[in-house]
């Protein structure tokens, strides 16, 4: 087998963005055992880093060992029985992926759909209240990274909760780059992922529980689908004042993940959403002095996954190849309905720099 | 938050084992896009990989992006259906898992139970089978890490296949330490972890289904529980012309997983059973010395991981204990029933050495 050297890339897709050094050096600290107690202190550390990058005090506040799609599915699958009701919002790729995972839980599902680029609003939600007045759970996407709409949540968080709901939350693309305010929020069961705005390698799914969720769990009549998966196990292992044996932790992920989770507190949460506009900015304009237009209206545009068209005339298949091949800068495609329409621009995390908007367009003024 | 700076440790438990600072290097590697066509050319190359530690030539061989217990969830949820009837044989921990999962698939399960430490005969699955005559699949464990057992297959293989059912092997201790070899033995379904014998980091699960098991699954009547462990999806992203986008692959494990198996293919398959065989014996001789005797009778013994009886009178949990912190060793306590009775202690991987034994054996003598 020849040996492993792939070509490094300038990362500007929708993940993984490009990981800082410290984040690779961690990745290849030798191992420790999964229940050596300097590894228990280390998960305790990256519970306290998640829980205080997700702006909540939830205790149970953990990481999933498997990448972002399990933890949508650990929402669901714990949260939800047979027979229960729940609303699910689709604006993209991810909504109709949760509303797929909540339909295998045996759940009715009643969908709230829009236009992909759109964002739900809180009429759609009051007409859906109505069809299904207690549902068990609703369940929005703040991030989709299918279209870059970014989906307000505050009133929707209101509504739901007056009508005695959970809220459940995709955060794969906001966290750490877009405000995001689990407990002034309400937010009952958020999931995300490591390699987005967080910067480390993709694997592992941050979540948290709010007291009302996990109430939820402890109601629950029937055993959750999953084992894997099932909360009432996993809890001991992350959360239980035993540590009980439940699988292998991805150790080295968690030490990775444990140094992306310090250097964004090191910058302050508060920057770096900050960052993540003015890059923006920055991007935004040239994009669209090259005749890139956006998808998404101004007030629900993400800042760190562009959702652009390409100029009239443009193959954007071509120029995308090129630009991966002859620059090494990767940038997105569309999904479903936009493939072969738009790109999708990240720039997330360390992907966040104006040194990475400069690559991209100075290839781009040669390429078109 | 403080740096990120474990002590360095020895590792002789049930797993993880040290890695090879190759393996570790690779896990530093620069990301690259998981839909890159230089990572699908990798991802083909640890799928080719794969099939050759496994020894088999089953297409549908592939990585779930999960530690080994959602490998175990994975052929569970995939092959069975709510009402079909299986057989799992439980001597251990896993083994008891297993049944856990299948019962939650909804399958009827049939346990075939033996005493931990021992193997199940092909006595026992006869009479299973005059019980449940039509199986949809037989369980089995290859090797228990819970007891150390080193269950035969062959034999059994015929039986299962005589009844027309589909035989399932967990091989997460077993695999590239002793012999294993899916096509000769007929195995259906296997899935192993990368942490033990394969000295890559935990994170990671190979399986392997043969033809008659993706035959089982085409005809499936009903959707398969998990989303994220559907293999009707998951493969067209590992095995298909395409590579549909499922979920985002954890890229840095997957590199090191390369590098890992390369390693092995370097040594040769033959070779690291024998080098386990022969490090086996050289512990074996000192421990029985020390006063250490083995749990499982010598036929049914497994070498990497050997569950052995302390010497009378010694507060198990007290020396390993220090062996950990006074010496960096780590070595695991037992599981359920044998919870402060037993150790086990890994010679896995690159913790197959004489060194590894020799450190051992020295603290051990000072410390007993």
């Amino acid at each position: 087998m020849k040996p492993l050297n792939p070509t490094p890339r300038i990362l500007m897709g929708p993940g993984p963005s490009d990981a800082h050094p410290r984040v690779l050096k961690a990745m290849a600290t030798p191992l420790i055992g999964h229940l050596d107690p300097e590894f228990v202190g280390i998960m305790d550390e990256v519970k306290s880093m998640v829980q205080q990058t997700f702006l909540t005090e939830n205790h149970l506040t953990f990481v999933v060992s498997a990448p972002g799609s399990a933890g949508m599915e650990t929402c669901l699958v714990n949260l939800l029985e047979p027979g229960d009701e729940c609303i699910i919002c689709i604006n993209g790729v991810f909504g109709g992926r949760m509303a797929e995972i909540a339909d295998r839980c045996g759940a009715t599902v009643h969908k709230v759909e829009t236009e992909w680029g759109k964002v739900i609003t809180t009429a759609q939600i009051k007409k859906a209240l109505k069809k299904c007045p207690k549902p068990k759970l609703v369940a929005l996407v703040h991030a989709e990274t299918s279209t870059g709409a970014l989906q307000p949540l505050k009133e929707i968080s209101d509504l739901v909760h007056n009508a005695g709901g959970l809220l459940m939350v995709d955060a794969v693309t906001s966290y750490c780059g877009v405000e995001l305010r689990v407990d002034d929020w309400n937010i009952d069961a958020i999931y995300t992922g490591t390699q987005k705005n967080l910067s480390a390698p993709p694997g592992l799914s941050p979540v948290s529980f709010s007291p009302a969720a996990v109430k939820a769990l402890e109601n629950r009549k029937t055993k959750v689908q999953s084992w894997f998966l099932d909360l009432s196990l996993v809890k001991n292992y992350w959360a239980g004042a035993k540590r009980a044996y439940h699988h292998t932790a991805p150790v080295s992920s968690v030490f990775a993940l444990h140094e992306a989770l310090s250097i964004v507190l090191e910058e302050g949460l508060e920057n770096r959403w900050e960052r993540h506009q003015t890059v923006h900015k920055y991007l935004k304009k040239q994009l669209e002095a090259l005749g890139f237009s956006y998808l998404v209206q101004k007030k629900y545009r993400l800042p760190n996954l562009n959702a652009v068209y390409l100029p009239k005339g443009v193959d954007e298949a071509k120029i995308r190849k090129q630009l991966l091949l002859d620059y090494n800068i990767e940038v997105g495609g569309g999904l479903g309905a936009f493939a072969g329409k738009i790109w999708r621009i990240g720039i997330m995390g360390e992907s966040c720099t104006k040194n990475h908007v400069n690559s991209l367009v100075g290839a781009l003024k040669e390429l078109l």
